[in-house]
Order: structure tokens, then C-alpha cells, then sequence
């Protein structure tokens, strides 16, 4: 098993406006430097202004087009590379981790349409990546109570999924997805090139 | 659904010997330019000189280290950006959207360590990615019969999963990924950065 | 002939008062993604606070130092590689294939200093590139009167050039644009590195 | 005007067999360092092995697949930005400004097809483009005579073009392709991004 | 010795409040384009807003956490390649040149701490770089004067070093660095890459 | 102070002939992975085809235009980001730190000029960076005794600067480099960009 640089760190209880997908949050935040997966529980309401996602801002009328009641929340940002095509990818992963934990948690059939993860067509969950000049990031939000959601979203939550404990499953995704880049990372450095 | 520019090439029979993950193999062989996905049926036998990952050329001691008497393969090339670190996290995301075709077509439980794929313990899956200046390469073989992979390694075929079509899953396979690839590129154009 | 993955876009008439050269107006405006080539038609009038070419704020002491009562105007963006430096060879290139359908559309002669187009010493265009972390934009503004331009530029237009179909011009451009870029891509993937 | 910062390289008779366009060729043969514009005079024999163009090896059956008895040869390198991506775009550059000087020079109408330079539907060019880690490549060849090119290929050369100083030709081209890569870099250092 | 291609700027007597780390302050305000380094003598008063490095904003609670009642600064700006992980290297190689000058203009012993210059345990400079999407920046200032410096800092002054012509020392280091960053490219261009 | 991801290896006794440079050496002999600084003390010995600074090629005549008959060695790798520029950067970094320790061990002069390390005028150094698409190198080699240098090379060892333990420096240059790189990455992670 291959030997994480990526911080993990448990936030505790926040709730999530948008402000938190920006650069550097979690350092001028919570003081933590370097690559990191921050993990919260929390509301969550994003303002039209605050959205990255345009298609968001394009296709949701409300004012708040990003919200939910009580959500488990993932901030992840990297400093090696920040492409925006890396960070999608690495949302992806993200992604994919967070189904197998949740595989393991619940007997409930879990599916992936994109970025989105649905349990029986209900959404469970929010993501969106972005990056400045000097680091990528990545939002991931899974509902813990399917309240609070914008009008028109059919959502579920992590409560109804018979997940007790939301922290130990917040701790496994976001230890996964640490040591996954770390494979990765460690590929990287076996591999002959051309 | 995004638009995938990715070609997808049935490439028929053809045995692996790892001289296709060099760069423009497709186009050299195939007349294929472009990004693509191609997937053939065939024999494996990687002579040590061939070997990308230095790891195996170091754990693997025989005249082939990487081996196999029948194998679905893919092989992936990109040339938008040939980063060998964006290449392995394709050939994650590529592994990830192979679990869910496999998982679809057979009862059986499909586990995964890094970029391995097993059914009970028994590794199904070789991959490996590599890069050039112009572009970045993935193969991943799937074996189809357990038979002919190197000594003291516990193998398993499609075969023993009950997949009947296998032409079909690697078209399911091939699809899945230059999809979830156009779906990437989707997310990258509507994303406000910083 | 390399098929293009660009959308050629006709967005009708328009000004142009510089907020078109930001990242993904595009979308945000036309709900259209992805790399583009849009042109309109419409005034332009740029004030000294959204001018991207410093060099222009430093020289023109005006309060639009960008103007032009009736102008063709193309808006390319890409997003494969957010480079300046590619964004301006880019440019370069649309200004080139741009003097080429003025030359087969007009008797007059087209002559070019650096990236701006001249027909007998009088200033046919603007143009002008930027980039986010994300995507690269180019904006090409083609004077169709000679009319409302800042003072101290002596302007032509297109209607002195006896181009009577700007529509006709303006799509002949766009294709020949997108078309460029997908042959460059075209050689990029057949070509042997080092 | 800017100034350039790219060498301007008389390398007086030279055949050309393909090695030229290796990386650091100018500097280990001429002891030249850094960006720079070589132009010679010579015949031109590339052997099947010493193509980059990966096409002309498939398309093409003869021994030399590109030949010439006698033609003007250019040699581009820059180690600023090594990407195969924007060596393309330089050559498209270096193709259109050639053109530019071809039409001062010669009344033949010059016409282009992506990278070929045409008279009258006669080839007079070939053009390939490569890059290595540290740097990227071009290579322009024009016609001198219409000799000695490949079975099947309808050539022209610069002496039917009533081009009588080969040199003088040669020097046009390479300073107007330095100066429009240093107004290129000129445009880089004044723009806003996003 | 390597020619450089960075212009070495004086400019004179000017107080540093943090704007001047800004993307092509040295265009907007001096006129100068391109790779640069720039010295001018003056006050250093940053307010919290204006500051780039985040630790500094955590850390110091006062309203001008970076202040000298009169220093030497300097400006460097580089547009090749844009990466804030290449500026720090080059900030680190400024310092290090600037205590090589040091050393000759003074007997005092100089220390290096990371970025930060020292004189018997107290401190001679503040540094910091910084980055858009063209180009990267670097900050240095020394002390002429300890005076102004926040409360809490034990700060030395160039005064005190013996250092009389600090027009002299600003002009050497300047060019130290210039032919420093024209000796690695000289390196670049020839060297073998695999 | 920073904490390091480089690993800090000691490979004993070990003859340098060129062959460490390339890309993967430290994991193929010695199963080192990841971004690390080795150190090993033997002969140096570089045959013209072994050679990556193509000046040294040019300029010097004999069979092996890089000797010494016992010398420091360090070999780094980093896979961060394979760019050459960084690669030299990065090398001057260390020459850097070098220098700083070996005025810590010995009461002699050092100077400095470019990449090579001077003592009375007498060279101590040889140095080289190169690079490959995953990975960039550097090799820094010390004279241990001033024997065996190639003809005409006025060379110095360390035996003369009176540096007993040379275990001992090459275990605070090697920890030093570390160290300096990770709080180079410490700064990144704490930077506002533009």
C-alpha cells in the first residue's frame, strides 16, 4: 500500500456556502497546508453568485440553485498539478471510491450517472471541481437528510440508506481516495516512458 | 449525453506482445488517428525487453512476465495532453467504468486493489499506462481464459464469469469510457475557475 | 479534410463592448460549449476598464479606445490547452486564413503587420487574445464602416472592399478557421517524436 | 517592431537526409544554441526510417519517400514551450509568412492546402514538424527544382517561379518568421488574462 | 558568458505597498515589456488585502503586516512559463545570488533561512512570489533602514552592513540574476533529453 | 520546517558512468521509488555516448570527456514535474546548498560559476540535468581527489579542503537539498495568485 502526502482532516460540523471550493480555504481557514481531503457535516446553500458550476447558474432559477438541509461534505485540493482536466478526473476517482465505501455501508443499489450518484433515481449528491493558477479543487456533498434540496430534485439521503455512522463513512472515503492518488503517484514513479 | 471525439475500434483478433502500447501503434497498424479506444481478442506474451512497469521487470524473474493464453484487450490513446499522471488516472477511471460493465454481466463479485481487477481473490486484469512527448497510452487485458499467465499467480478468465459475449462487453466497455471521457471534457467547459 | 471538433456558431447582431473576450461568455450567453468560433454582427465600443491589451489603456488616452460603429466580430474559445502563447499563435493563424477569404472575396490588397490587417495602409481590424486557467479566447473585430472608430485611426471598412455578403464572409472565415486547427490536430497525431 | 531573440542561421550547401530534424542538430553540427532559424541549400533524401510523418511511411512505398534533387531548406527549434501542439502552429506560421514572401517575389499565384504550399496545383513544399522534451522541430523544404522528387508527386520548383536569388529568398523568410514569433511574444507580455 | 534576454530596469526612487507584485505592473506603470528585473528604493507599507502570502495574514494581526521605513526592492517578472512552483526556484536562486553580492559588499556573516536573509540572527529581507496565467512574479526587498519593520521582528538594515552604495549593490545583483537565469537556458539548449 | 516527501538514500560504494542519469535508475538498481536524492562514493568514468551536455561532446576531444578516479556522487529525481527548465533550476538550487555546507566544513574560498563549484580556480564539480516525459535528473559529482580528471582540467579534491567524514557531508547536502525543496512546496501551498 502506497504511503499518502494527502492530508485528511475532519472539520467536524460547517456548513457549506461556496466559499469553501475556493483556493487556499482550508489553510486560511483551518491552518492546514499542502494536499489535502477536509471532510464536514452541514448545511449547504450556494448562492447564484457563488456557483462554479454556469450550467448550474444557466439551468436553476432559484437563488440558491446548490442546497440541502445536512450534508456529509468533501473539499479536496491539490497543489501538484492544477489542470482542471487532472481535477475532473481526480473528481471522478473521488467519485468512484465514495460508491465503494457506500457499497460496503449499505445494501442499497447505488448507480453513477456522470459526476452524480443516485440510489434507486434519487440523487444523493453534488460535485463540482475547479483550479487557479496554483491548485485544483474538488466538492463533494453527499445528502445526509434529502430535505433542503432545490425544487424539483427528487433526492435521498445517507440517513435513509442506513448509514448510522456518517463519520466512520467519511473517514473511509476520504482515506481511499488518499491512498488511491498515492497508487497512482506510485505508478507514475515504475513506469518507462517512450 | 456529451459527445465523445473519441474513435472506438473493434480491432478483431490480434495478440498483445506490449509493442502496441507504443505511441501511434494504432495509426502505424490500423490507419487510426485521433484519440481512441481499441479493443482486439488474443494471445498475451510480454517479452521482458517490452515490459513499461520497471516493477514487474524486477518482482517477475521469467522470459515473460506478463502472459496469457486468451485476453480481451484495450488499448487507449489520448493526445490532448500526455501527461503520464493524467494517463494513470484514466486508466483508473477506465478499470472503474470496467467494474460496472462487469458487474452487469456477471453475478459474480468483482473487487479491485489499485489498477487490478479480481473475482475471489483471483486477478482477472493486467493493466498498465505509459507517455510520449505527443501522447499517453493504457492497455488493460482482461483474461478470458485463466490459463497461460505466469507461474504462482492465482488467475481467473471472463470465461468462469458466466460472459458468454465477450464482444460485446469490450463494445460496452469501449463506449462506457470514451463517454465518461466526452462527460469530463462536458464538465471542463462549463466551470468558472479562479 | 480533418473533421473539425469546433462549433461554428452564428450569434446575428451584437455588440461588442469587451465582455465577450471573458471565459465562457459563450456559454453563458448561448448556451454553447465546448470550443467555438462564434461571429456577430454589431457595433463596438470598449471602455478603458475591459480592455485586455494593456498596451492599448497605456497608449489611447480615450474613454473607449477600442470603437467602431459597425464591425463583423469572431469570439473563438478553446479549451485543450489554456496557454497564451498557444492563444496568440492561434490568432495569428484566424488573422492569416481571414486575409486569404478577403483576398478571394475583394480585389483590393490585403497586406498584415503583426496582427492587424491592412487594406492600403488604412486599419481594417482589431484583435486581440487572453486566457484563464481553463480556457483561451480570441477576439478578431473586422470594421464593416469605416465609421466611429477612435480618433487618430485611419480606418476602412468592409463595405469599401465591395464585400456585399458579410454573412457569407464571416462563416467562410469560421470554416476555414475550425478547419485549420482540425488539420493541426490532424498532423499532431500521425507524427513520429523524439 | 520587436525584437527577436531567435538566431538567424546561413548554414550555406547542406543535403538534407532527415537527421535534421533530430533535437540540438544545429548546435552539435553548427554549434549554434538556443531558438533558431537555420536555412540551407541541398538535395533531400529522407529513408523510410528517418521519417516523422508517420502518414507518408503508410501512404508512401518507395525507399525516399521524401526526396528532392535540390531545394531551400529551413530548420526551426525552439526550447521555450516543447509542446508538439504549438510547434504545428509555428509551422502553419512559418508556411504563411513564406507565402507572404513568395508573392513579393514571384507573380505565380501561391496557394496552400494545411501545411503544403501549392503553384498552379503543383507541390512546391514539404513540411513536417516533431519535439523532444526539451524542444520542438521544423523542417520547411521548397522545391528549387522540380527533379527528383518521389514517383507520383506533380511538383514545382523556385526556379520556375522566376526566383533568381535563392538567398536573398531565404534570408526573407527566416527574419519575417523570427520577427513574428517575437511580436507574438511581444503581444504575450502586454495582455490581461482572466 | 550568457547573453540574457531579461531587461534590468532602475526605477529610481518608488515605495512598495504590495501592487507592485501584481501581473505587468512594470508594463502599466513603466512601460517596460517583457522578462524583467526592476530595482527602486523606497518605503514598504502592505496592507492585510494586498498581501500574497497567506501565512503572513494568519499569522500577523497588525494592519501592515510586511513594512520597512526605506528598502531595497526588487521586481521580477517572467512570462516563458508561468508556473508558481518555477518562481519559488527562482525567487530561492535570487536570494541566493543576492547573498553572494552580500558577502562581497560586506564582512558581516550572512545566513539563509528558507527565503529569509539574516544578519546575526536578525533580518535583513522579506520575499515572495507569485503567479497568473502569464506570467510569475517575484518580490525582494532588503532593508536599508531596520526602522518600520512590524512590531515583534528584530530586523537588520543594509545601512548597518557597511553597504554605502546601495545603487551599486542593486545593480549587481540585478545583473547576477539576469545572467544566472541566462546561464540555466544556455544549459537547457544543450543538453541530451531521453 | 517543512517536512519532506524526498527520500534520502545512501548507496554506498558505486562507480558513476553515465548510466545513473537516465530516467528510473535509482528503482530499477536499488528499488528506490518516488522523488528522492542518492549519494554514493566511487570513480567517474563517462564514455561520449554516455554524455548528455552536448557541449562537453563538442568541446572535448578524449574517450571519456568526464572522469575523476574517486568523487561524491549525488543522483536526484523528482516526478513532479518532468520540465528540463525546472530540472536546471532545481540544480543550481543544489549547487547552492553544496556550497553552503562545504563553507560549513572547510575554511577554504569556494566559489562559483554557473553549475561548477571553484576552489582557488581549481574546478570541484561536475554537473548535469536531463530529463524524460515522467521524470527529471540531476547528477552532481564532487572530486574527491583531484586525479584522473580528464586532460587540462585544473581540478581539486575534497581530500585538499580538509574534509575528513565525506559520509558526513554528503548526508547534510542531501538532507539540506530536501529540505530546501519541501519548503520551496511550503510556500506554494500558502501563495494568493493572480
Amino acid at each position: 500500500m502506497a504511503k499518502s502526502r494527502i492530508r485528511i482532516v475532519d472539520a467536524g460540523r460547517l456548513d457549506y456556502d461556496g466559499s469553501q471550493i475556493e483556493p487556499l480555504w482550508v489553510f486560511r481557514e483551518l491552518g492546514v497546508q499542502g494536499d489535502s481531503i477536509t471532510y464536514f457535516i452541514g448545511g449547504m446553500k450556494v448562492a447564484r453568485e457563488a456557483l462554479v458550476d454556469v450550467g448550474d447558474l444557466r439551468e436553476q432559477k432559484g437563488n440558491f440553485p446548490i442546497s440541502s438541509d445536512e450534508a456529509l461534505h468533501f473539499i479536496v485540493e491539490h497543489f501538484d498539478d492544477p489542470s482542471l482536466r487532472l481535477a475532473y478526473h481526480r473528481q471522478r476517482i473521488l467519485i468512484s471510491v465514495s460508491i465503494e465505501k457506500l457499497n460496503k455501508a449499505s445494501d442499497r443499489k447505488i448507480s453513477r450517472d456522470a459526476s452524480d450518484i443516485y440510489v434507486d433515481g434519487r440523487k444523493l449528491s453534488v460535485s463540482v471541481a475547479s483550479a487557479s493558477v496554483s491548485s485544483s479543487k474538488i466538492h463533494l456533498g453527499l445528502n445526509i437528510s434529502p430535505k433542503g434540496v432545490p425544487k424539483g430534485v427528487d433526492a435521498i439521503g445517507l440517513d435513509e440508506l442506513g448509514i448510522a455512522d456518517i463519520s466512520a463513512l467519511a473517514e473511509d472515503i476520504a482515506k481511499a481516495y488518499a491512498e488511491e492518488i498515492a497508487e497512482i503517484e506510485d505508478d507514475i514513479t515504475k513506469t518507462r516512458v517512450f
